[in-house]
This record gives C-alpha cells, structure tokens and sequence, in this order.
C-alpha cells in the first residue's frame, strides 16, 4: 500500500497533505512524505527522519505536512539570580541557538548580575493580548456611532467573546479610526497562554454579534494590522502586547572590571551613542544592542511563536553610573510568552520550561507565564549587558574569530 | 571521575563551561551538564538528551553550555513553481514551526500560485551584508577630515578588511554624521554566506587601521547600530541588508475562487485596509500580513539566524486586479540568508537546505544564496496570498479552531 | 536721548532687549533695535517699518527684540460648505501664503467640495493639550510606586494643577517608563486655548506638588519629549493631540471631471500609490499628499504657533470610488488650534478668525476652537483633493509654470 | 463698475478668482474681495487692508485670491557668532514670531554661544532638492529594464530636465521599488533658490522623455511621497534634503553658569533624558527640543516656504560635558532655505534676509543659501542651548508665565 501511495505522489496524483487522514497515522505519514521526497529529489533525508516526535500529536495542532524534525543545539545559562514578583532565585536559561559564541555571552552577563545580587527588580507592569479588527461603515457619522456602540454595549461583547474561552477575559476595546474605517483593539488577559489563538477564536465571535446587531457595519478583516502580529509597531511600543516587562539590575564596579573585563565609564558611552543616537540616527524603533538574540534563543528553546520575536525584542536598554557601579535597565514593552499550548506542549520544548519551573499552568491563572516573562526579561538584560561590555572594550570580533559566527 | 565533576558543579566550585575542556569530550561534557541540572533540579531531561547531534562539532561553532538539542516539527509547502534568476522549477519548502495552521495555509498559497504558472518573476536586486563601527572626534571639522580620509583611503581600507577574509568584498563605505560622531556603514559581497561574523572580523581590521592613521580617531562600538543587525529600522528597508528581493505573481481568477475560496476584489480590500491603512495606522515599518511566521519557519529550518527574523520579516505587499485576475508581489528589502557557515552545516538543517538544491557554496559564489533567496521570497508570496484570502472570506478563526494556534 | 542710546547701542555697551524697560514705550524701542541695524549693517528697513502693530502690546506677550513686523499676502478661498458639529454653512478660509498656486489650488477644492452639497460630516473626535514631564526614581520599585501614588492622588493632583488656570481641567495622566524614569502625560482639555501655556504652567504645580510630596522622586525636565510638542512622533498620531478630526466628502462623478478636470479612478490610483505605497516606502508617518501646506497657510493667517505645523499636519487621506463617484477623507490626529491667546490676538490674525466667526473664546467654552478646528479640516479635505486631481491629470507642473512656485 | 462688480459677487454670479483679470489690476481686484467679504460678512476687514503690498507682484507669484497681508511681529536675537564656511562673523537673526520668550530664550543662546566664541563649526555637508515621480511597469521585469535604462541614458535624462532651468542640475537618481511600481528620487542642485519648483518643472520634462522613449512606462504621479516634501520622513532624514548642516559650540563653564543660568551636568541630563529617551519612548523622528520653533519663526521672516517647516526641523541635539565646558551641536539633515524666489522678494521677507547679508544670488551660484543655511543651523544651536537650559534648571514654567505663551 506504501509504494501504491508513493507512486500516486510520484506521479502527481496525490497531495502530500492527505496522507494523513488516508494512512490514518501521521507517523507513517510524516515517513511516506519523507520517503517521497528523497526519491523525488533523489537524496536522503536521515537525520530528519531521527525524531522523537510523535506526529500524531504534532498533526492538527503545531505543523503539517511533517517529515520530521529539525534539531538545535540547545545549551543554558546560569544561574541568574532574578528578583521578580513571581520568579525569585537562582534559574539556569535555556537558549537554543546555531549562533556562536552566544550562550557564552549571556552566560557572562548572568555570572556579573548574580555576583551583584541579581536583578535587583524585575516586573510585569501590564499583561495582555489583543486583536484589532478592522470594519467599514457608511460614513463618518455611522462610524462613530458604531463607536458609541461598541461602548455600550460592552458588557454584551464581552459575553460573547469570552463564550469561546476557558482563560480570556475581554479587558477593554480601543477604537481607532481613519475616515470611515474603524479598527477595535481588543485586549484580553489570557491565563498563562501567549493567547493569540484563543483572542483570534473570541474575535471572532464578537465580530460576528457586531455584524448582526449593528446595521451596514462590515468586517473587512479579523485582523486589521493594528493588533500588531508579528510585525514591529510603535503602537505596540507605546500600549503594550503580551508583557511588558521592565529589569534593572546594580552591577558591581568590581564585576564590570574582572567579570565583564570592561570599565562602566565605557558602557555607558557604548549604551548612549550606539543604543540611543546609532538606533535614532538609523530610524529603528529598538534602542538596544541585541534583545532579539537572546528573545529568539529562548522563544525556540521553550516552543514559543517565533515569528513573534520580531515585536517581542523591542524595547530599550538603560545604562547609567552610580557612584562607581553600573545602573542597567532593560525595558521589553511587547513580550508574547506563554507556559501553555502551541510548542509548550513538544516533548523538548516542555522539558526547557522545566528547567525553570515554568511549564503549564500556573496557580493562579497566568502567574507562570508572568514568572516565565521575568526570567526572559532578566536573561535579556544579561545579555545585554555582557555585549555593551565586549562592544566597550573591543572584544566583539575576537569573540567571533574564536566561536563561530556573530552577533549585534 | 564524572560523579567528581558533577559534584564540584553541585557544590558550586566548577562552571558548567569549563566541563568540554576538563573532559575533553563536548559530548561528555554535554552529558555531565544536563545530568548536574536532573539532579540540582530534580527532573528529566530525557526528550532534550535524545539527540543525534555532535556536540563536538557544535561547540566552539554553533552554541556553547549544550546540554542537548531541541526538537521541532519540520513540515514541506509545495511544489512551488519559482521563475528567479537561480531558482527555476517546482520547489518543496521545508517549514519548522509549532504553529498549526501555518504550513498548510503556504502549501494552499504554493498551489495558488504554482497552477497559475508559478511566481512569475523573483529577483534578488541588491545583496550585501553591512557593519557600522561609529567612531568619535574631537570636532566637527576633525569628522569631516575623517570622512574625506575614509573616502580616500578607501583602497587601502578594501585590501586591509578583506586581507581577513576568501569571499568577503568590500564594495562602498557610506557615511553618516551626528555632530562630531561618525558611523561607516561598511557594505560588504558575502558569496553565500549570510556573512555577519566574516563582516565583523573585516571591519575590525579597517576600524585598527583607521585608529592607527587617523590620528585622533576613536571607535566607540564596532557596532553602531546603523548596521543594522536584529533591529527594525527604516535604514535597512530604504538602503537593504542581505538580500533585497521581489517577487510576484499573477493568479488567475478561476484559482482565486476555487483554491483560495476568496473573490479577487475581496483580497484587494483587506490587503489596502489591512496591510497599508492599518499598518500606517499602527506606526508600523512592516506593510504585511505575516512575512515573519513563512521567514521564521523557513530559516529555523534551514539554520539561519533567526534573530535576523527581525529585519528579514520587514516588507511590502501588494495586490491588485489585473483583468479579472490577482496580481501580487512581495518586496523584502532585508533578506538575510546564507547556504554555508552558521546553523547551515548542522544536520537536519543541512538535510533542509539540501531538499530545495541550496546546501553549500554555490558557483560562482553568491548563486546559491540568491537562488535560496528567491525560494524564501516566493514562499513569503505563497503565504501571503493564503493568508489575505482567508481573512477575506472570514476563513481566519475557523481554520485556528481546526488547526492549533494562530498567525497573523 | 534717542543718540546716546544708540551710540551705546553701537559700542556695544547695551542690550537690545533692555531697550524696552530703559524708554518704557516699546514702540520706541522697536524703532531704535532697527535704527541700530540699520547704522551697523548700512540698510534699510523701511518695509519692516511698516507696520500697523502697537509693540506695547506686543512686548511680553508675542515677541521680544521687535524691529517691526513681516508682512504676508492673505488670500481667501471659498464659499467653503462645511456640516461639522459646530461649523454648518459656508465659509470662506484665510491663508497666509508665500507658495504660488496653492490658494487656487485650495480653492478649486472648496469649489468642488461645495457643489457636490459640502463637506458632508467633519468632527473633532477627541480635544485636549498634553504636557509630559520626565521624572527619576531611586529604582525601578520606587517608579511602580510612584506611578502608584499618582494614580491614587490624581484628585489632590488634579485640584493643585487646575489652581493655576481658569479654563484647564486635568482629565487624566498616562505613565509610560524605560526603566527607572518616568513620563506622566497629563491631558488637559484648554477651552478655546490651544493651551500650551496654560498647560506648562499647571503642570509645573502638578510637578512641585509631586516632588514635595512623593520623598525620591526628581522631575528631570518639565517637557519630557512625550508631550509630544513640535515633532513629528506616532504617540500623538495614536493617542492624538489638540484637536483629532476627521471631515469627509462625496465628491460626485460629473464635479471631478468638469471642475476638477480628473477621472475618479485616477485620483484613486495616485492615492494608493503615492500617500499609501509612497509614504511606507519613505518612512513616513504621514501618509496625505500635502496638508502641511494648507495647515501652515491658515495657521499663519490666523495666529496659531507656526511651529506646530509639523505634528498638526500629520494624518491620513482616504479615497474610494463610491458608484461612479469619489469618497474622500481626511484624518487630522493631532491639530493644535486655539481662537483666543497666542497670536490669535494680534489685529490681522483677529479679523482673519474673525472672517470665519472664529475670533475668541466661545459658549460654551471650547466651541469656537471646535468650529474653527471643523473648517480647518474641511479646507484640507479641499486642499488634498485638489492636489491630487491636479497629479492625477498631470498637471502640477504645468499649474507651477504659470503660478509662481512648488508645493507637494 | 466697482459696484456692479461687488453686486455680481454677492448674487454669486461672479468668482473671487476672476477679478484679477476682470479689473486688470490686482490691487483693486484685491480691494473688491475684500469689500465684497466685509459687506457678504458684515464685518471690518481694515487691519488686514493696512499693507505695504503691490499685489500686481504678489499675483501670480505668491498668491491669489488676495484680500491683503497679515503681520506678525519681527524681532531679532543675536549677535550671533558664526564659523562657518560661507557665514563668518557676526549675525543678527530675524525672527518672526507670536510665541511670547520664544526671541528672547534664542536671543540668550546666541550670547552664550558668541561669549564663548561662537559657533566653532558650522557646515553644510550636502546640498540638494529632490523629486521623486513615481512609476507603473507591466511587470516586476520591465521595472528592473526601468531602471536599467534610466541608468544607461543618464545624460540624456539630464539634458532633457536642464533644458528647463538655469540653475538646476541634475545630480543622480536613485531608484525605489514596490514589486512593479518604480520611484524615481531625482536629486538636483538649485543654485541659491530652495528649488522645488525648478525641481518640479524639470522632473516634468525628465517624466515625459521617460514614458516616450520607455514602451510601457506609466507615470501615476509626479510626485510619489518619496520626495519627501512637507512630511515628515525617515528618508529625508537618512538621505537628507536641501541643506544637510551641522553646527557646535564649546560653551564655556562659566558661560553656562552665569549667562544660562544652569549646570553643564544638568543639560547634559535632560538632552539624553528628554530629547534621546523621550523622543525614542514616543516613536518620534526628531530628537530634538525645539528645532521647529527657531525654523518657524526663521522660515517666516525670511520667506521660506513654511509647510517645509515639518522636515527642515527635524534632526538630534547632542550635548556632552568636555572638561567641565558644555559640547553641544545640532545636525539638521533636511533644512530647505533659499535667497532667491518664493517669499524671498517680498518686501520685508527681503529685508530680512539683507540684516543677514543674504539676500538673493550668491556668487558662486548657491553661496548665498548657504551661507544663510549655517546662520540658520546656528540659531537653531543657540536656541536649544537655551531651552535645555531652562528646563535644566526649572526655568521654563516660570519664563511663560512672565512672557505670552509656550514652547518646547
């Protein structure tokens, strides 16, 4: 039956994609896919095929059309003394990573803060996801009106959009507009899941009322690029999406000198003229060396959604002198984690949240993607910090001529 | 031996790091790291063991502090037929996410377009790879002075940053002021490599070079954040980083309607309210639906950078009737890939390359990179034709209740 | 008396701006400054002589060092048929203007705007000044309390900031961080006043209040750059500043073709492609053809602060077909008018106000400025259409051949 | 007749726009409006009737549809010490204005400048008007064939535009892309005027050579927002437009103590705090205090085109302690300012421009704009000096209170 099924690929008969449902086992599936390919290409595909996934598991909730996996080096750093609100203690990071020298650099910056006593604060200040439809009325004055709508019958719409969910709580809707054009910001609180597909699903449901209740509204689109998904926004910058975060940390002189090999007279000046001036003078919305480094590492080692990394890694870094020690900050206004659904769940995804203490969900509802968003931000600042410090005292290539390929 | 090292970590006297020079063996070493956090933390890290990796090879290269590997689903979206310059023929797209939904919304944009004959034309129009060192004078006029030397100097810079390097050339140096600080963005070909760390270690020599003839010159960061690297930035997008490419493709109507269950006029709507009205809106740099999920999918499986996501995910897409027709493009400004060095030479990575003909240097050197280029480019395009016919026929939510967690 | 001051004058041994207090007549003083330039520098400033001002009324409150006045040619353009919430009727708009071609070009809009029954829904959607100012916290803690503590104390905040003026009201206060700094943006709604005085100076008693009261906490700067005041930022498009108005118009198919000798179509393509496509592409953050055009002209004709231009003249224009005829919207975030104080007082821009029954303040308070806020976005809805009829048809150029000099 | 005339008027049978033409004098058609305004609105139009203006010069130059001039009172602030290329010595600065302490507060920079001998360094770093027509191919190929043959027939497309000016120069073309939309940003040299006309009528001809001689080529607008006149823009600000000038000065100690009234340390704080951090917090692309205000009330007195206020005033202040004295210097990457054409021949905007010796041609062609471009870059030095100043020092509240309304 196998090589019946290979032929009928081969020969353009079949698609890949029903497989699954004709084999009635998604491993088997995943094998035949792969077996297609390496004949159709002629070539092999081997250590693709060397998974533990069970594909039945993956198929219909993280990818399709499988073949196998992908595997990343994953290595830690650590410990990191944080002293959030929800993580507080020592936390080993797990970072995957194909990029050298990487682990290494963080895992200096994680050793200066622990030796200084850790990230002395470390806080979610606002903890939401949102959605933004976007809808086309009559006129102006519909629009408005729609508006006026929305907001009183608030109540309502929240009812609906939260009959979908276990978790999401409709927080408050925001309305913006462009002529007759209305985009709702939808904000939902969405327990310890990054939320964007329980906040999609109850859009939708709201969507729907609206269209029915309000006469000549029409959804043009369920996202109207104002959420902002996966894309950098200021709006996200400035209102928030997921956590926004915020870790200082008071670094030792001592340990700038003999750990980080650095004097904090330099950093801040690497700090000031290439986060601040260099980021200003390139029009970039991120005034910081290297989140996105550290924020992608972390989001592929823990099955987060890693085309959120774009909005996740924007933010600010802060340094400063105080008396003769280092004042750094690091501020993550859009940081999309969850510790529930979507990659959590993968069998080496979920073993990373372990080592943190941070897989499932928390008790109560949200407070472990909230310690999981503390550890992010803490480990950001860590790797801030260590590569201001090479940057400061010229270290950057010699890192990379030892340890492959680079960084910032 | 083992259990002594692993007590001495136990016991805090010994760094995880210090352990694949200690035994001599990364895979050893790998070992005893994971094995000392089973027992610091009292849990398993079975899943993350398992892997086929040889951390050997990784270490020095590809991460540091490995205690195993991370295990994602590696799905294909094809065939895509692809009209580039590099890249002709049908083309399987290996995609490794655990965002369900994602893989099998590409596949339906790779039919879209392969049964209207294909992306129709993708180009790469600029490919380079840029560093920006900023330095610091005494005066105004000293950076002027400064900026004249570079400009005549420039031969001599060229020999010097490329004495350190087989495949990297530099191309142009483009100045930029504020006050009496300078940024040089160093423009460099790469061949196939994506080329950050080569390009780093080249502009260290030119920026030694420059520190020792200029006399009064001082770098105050190798990277001045006008590179840029893992930044969003309006630089990249008007002057291009890596590679800058388009692609395009005319869909037919009777496609439109029948694989994409979507009007054409439908697709126009939310790409013009979506994409550009409410990315304006939004004070977004990024006029898409999703690049980021096709581009983080696509280089998480190939080896790439994937902070690079950032930049690489920033864009244009654009929709429009022709006749009944659908025509679209995309336009990716900062497409950052390589075929050799980084993440590409690990296994199930390579493997990936391999099944699209992109493993390795290409000749002449630079092809294989471009033609991967344009592949990443038609299926961002794939996608993004997906994505808008499902938000337009209202498609979004429900195939998110079918299908895992979200996009867009 | 007159000699020996202006021999002081000359030998340097005297201020100009002491003059005023020393002869205690202002007017006097303004002729010696320019007697004085006119010795030193050997010219003529009879022109700048001629002025209809009364310095003494102009001293301490517009200018200071004044040698007479600058004198612009004011044009009209209308009848002007606007249906606001305030404004309903015809209007006739003044502009100040230097730029030939623009007033004809405005008043073709207005033409075709009123023929096709007026601006058919203008409305100021949100109305208030902001001031932001940027304070310094011991840590990151002491911020979360003190941002805490204002919220908690906004009545005795909102009683101390109101002592100050009899038109402000406090209507609220929006933290924002990076680290261990924060910004308070504290809305105010001004009456007819643009407000910006009004609003420093009750912010600086908010301000002392907190320092007296909050122990640590240190305000940095009383103008934090997230007012936003004179800049072009996404935080007042989002969140908007002064006055936020929309005006809309049905433009009807015959009256685009006669009167603005154009094809609906068309001026739908150079929208999309020019304000939309063009504007992303630059990395703007206004996405019109050219309102600072039409902004700057009445803002000078009517004493409004010709530096807020820049963020006034941010927003959004929208064209659609609608049947065969053209919809047109435009969106003004952030327009900061006021039709008492400033220079609205000065007796040309008063009887320019006057012209729209905009002059002072009005019953209640704050509706004269809405008015005038309403006919303002009206005549930006004629200015933009005009525009872009006239690219649409090619025929910018040719209008600058005949009619002086650019615009757009 | 005059009676008639206004008859006609007020039954609507006769157009504000067509007396010029009618009465053959355009003083008297001035006079009619506004009679006809004064009896259609019942109301005293005599303030704005009081001008010096020849209206047969204004019409068809500067403005239409006239009804007489606005005044706005004229002040200056200096001396003002310059070093620059073109501008050596001392300067008054003409300064036109409403904003009460506005002259006042720059009057003061100017003497703490020229005290601490002057503006050290003053440049005009590039020098240019651009134009940016943007295109329609048939396909993503024919736009790259483009924009081939636009390079390969260079000097052609150059003859063609120069042929249309005396002044102009055609300096290059760079290319932007969106899929099969093409802009073209010309960038010319204009002598000593601001040139956007001549830019305008030039790029005309250029357009029409391209779409006969390219086979397919369609220009949608003459102007693509990529130009970038009048809105505020990333690319500008990267690429510069007009004047690129950079000014600084070495403010000594004492100098700032006693004539600022402040400390160097405290300036240096609220730079970074307001005008780095702030302007980054709030998504604005200036990073500055208050460019806007000085360009304001410069552009007003001199003749300029005001709505280019929005991108000449965009731009970084740096300020940094050196020894105890106080570096500081502004970069302005997109200043538009010219000495001859536009407002520059009205009567007082001249005599404004002779205070600073510059008025109309330079010799070389091109001096003179300059020339003034460095006083301008120089006020704007002076002026930041002197508000970082008083917010340094809590001075800013107090400074409104005493004197009119506010700024920054």
């Amino acid at each position: 039956m196998y090589e019946e099924l290979l032929n009928s690929l081969l020969k353009g008969e079949l698609s890949l994609h029903r497989l699954d449902s004709l084999v009635g086992d998604s491993n088997k599936a995943t094998y035949l896919r792969r077996e297609y390919l390496e004949r159709k290409l002629n070539l092999k595909l081997e250590k693709i095929a060397s998974s533990i996934l069970d594909f039945n598991e993956v198929i219909g909730r993280n990818c399709e059309n499988t073949i196998g996996a992908v595997q990343v080096p994953l290595g830690v750093a650590g410990p990191l003394l944080v002293r959030g609100e929800y993580a507080k203690g020592e936390y080993y990071v797990p970072l995957a990573t194909t990029e050298g020298a990487l682990v290494a650099s963080i895992n200096r910056g994680c050793k200066a803060i622990t030796l200084s006593g850790g990230a002395s604060a470390t806080k979610v200040i606002s903890d939401y996801m949102a959605r933004a439809p976007v809808f086309k009325l009559g006129s102006l004055e519909d629009a408005l009106k729609f508006v006026k709508w929305v907001k009183d019958n608030f109540q309502l719409i929240k009812e609906v959009a939260e009959s979908t969910t276990r978790y999401g709580r409709l927080l408050s809707i925001k309305p913006y507009l462009i002529g007759r054009y209305v985009w709702l910001r939808m904000l939902f609180s969405t327990g310890d899941a990054m939320g964007m597909n329980m906040v999609t699903i109850a859009s939708q449901k709201a969507v729907e009322l609206m269209e029915r209740e309000f006469p000549g509204v029409k959804c043009v689109s369920l996202s109207g690029n104002m959420c902002v998904d996966k894309k950098p926004a200021f709006l996200n910058e400035l209102e928030g999406r997921g956590k926004s975060v915020i870790s200082e940390a008071l670094v030792k002189e001592d340990v700038v000198r003999e750990v980080l090999k650095a004097s904090p007279e330099a950093i801040v000046e690497v700090n000031i003229v290439k986060n601040l001036l260099g980021s200003a003078r390139a029009g970039s919305l991120s005034f910081n060396a290297h989140f996105a480094n550290i924020i992608a590492a972390v989001f592929l080692a823990t099955g987060q959604d890693l085309a959120q990394v774009v909005e996740s890694s924007m933010g600010y870094t802060w340094v400063e002198l105080r008396g003769g020690d280092l004042y750094v900050s690091v501020t993550l206004p859009s940081l999309e984690v969850g510790t529930v659904g979507g990659g959590t769940r993968l069998p080496t995804q979920r073993e990373a949240l372990e080592i943190m203490g941070c897989y499932g969900p928390g008790d109560p509802p949200g407070s472990n993607a909230r310690k999981f968003a503390e550890i992010v931000a803490s480990a950001v600042l860590a790797g801030e910090l260590s590569l201001l410090a090479a940057l400061s005292a010229g270290h950057l290539a010699r890192a990379h001529e030892r340890l492959g390929r680079g960084k910032a």
